[in-house]
């Protein structure tokens, strides 16, 4: 089984995908600028299952199989190239969106290369890359006791290692993996992200993305 | 009851929206640029509910009191631009999609204003643009015995406008909507419609978006 490690694991998103990825036995490592506040971080989610959570450095997450870039937006890029070599050959999964603030609601951001998700794979050349985990209300996934029943929309263009990920997703409780396409949509999951959050607030909701009609 | 007129309504999207309104009561006009054509597919619908479908010219859908852009988008803009004069002070919805093909998938495109909504928007001046309809399956829509039950994402800047198209959209048979709200999010929502029929190509599936989660 994978260890997994998430850079900027210590946010509310990092979080919330690291307790059900214990929760399917898998080792996390959060990793922070902030080792010590990993750590505490870490030590205060209650873990249910056979998986560790445990706080380190991003460079001791980027020495993880899997590594997730949970970091904001703004730093996601120069995390992860500073990490390049530790994560060369290795499946990085990107769950960062930019979004920026809007009049009662979020507005998508599109940097230069359309998506983060080609932000990151222009830098991390020798990765496979693979979106997932966007649109999911953080606090309902850090509280296993929400009852959420998602879908976590997955892209890429390397088809073992989304497939992978894909594999994991379903090993964790109360999620449900679709591979949507390649990396041609990335741009396209990750801005519908403002669509949730703006919803959400709209209608003061927790909602998330249900694709009806799909065979489970 | 206001009259809705359908601009390049005798395709697939445009006839779900109409017999869908038709059932809510609308007299719908399916306009084209054949309106012979227009009249023959009007004929072809069978319509449950106190509406009517007629077929007609595009301008002829543009003379009603509402009226929906369902063209394909490469003659959205010049079809709406080319009405302008009476489209003015009404409420013009975009259905309206940007999308090219991939490779077992399709791709979202994105005009040079974002999103094919700013873009009629930007030629409409002076009608009210809401956006609506991106993400259904068509045939599904279609068909009123296929048990469809899937949300309606609204954007729009204005706010009278968005919310009647709201409460038309929850008139009709297996349609919720969501406001989530201005036209900030228009790309975001146009272009999610690429990932939900990539992920209907891919998985030999009819699914369209619900937000689970939100009280309705």
């Amino acid at each position: 089984m994978e260890s997994i490690g998430i850079l900027g694991g210590t946010g509310p998103a990092g979080r919330g995908v690291a307790v059900r990825l214990a929760c399917a036995g898998y080792n996390v490592v959060l990793g922070s600028r902030d080792s010590q506040r990993a750590s505490e971080t870490a030590s205060g989610i209650t873990v249910r299952g056979n998986g560790k959570i445990t706080g380190g450095t991003n460079d001791d997450a980027a020495s993880c199989d899997i590594v997730i870039v949970a970091t904001p937006s703004d730093s996601a890029v120069e995390t992860a190239a500073s990490l390049k070599s530790k994560l060369d050959g290795k499946i990085v999964v990107s769950m960062v969106n930019a979004l920026t603030r809007g009049n009662k609601e979020l507005i998508p951001v599109y940097p230069p290369l359309g998506s983060m998700a080609a932000e990151i794979a222009a830098v991390l050349t020798d990765s496979k890359i693979v979106g997932a985990f966007h649109h999911l209300p953080a606090a309902q996934m850090e509280d296993l006791d929400s009852g959420i029943d998602a879908d976590v929309v997955i892209f890429g263009d390397d088809e073992e290692a989304r497939k992978r990920i894909n594999d994991i997703v379903n090993e964790m409780p109360g999620l449900f993996a679709i591979i949507a396409g390649s990396m041609a949509l990335a741009s396209a999951v990750e801005a519908f992200t403002a669509v949730c959050i703006s919803i959400n607030i709209r209608h003061r909701a927790h909602s998330y993305v249900k694709m009806a009609g799909l065979t489970h």
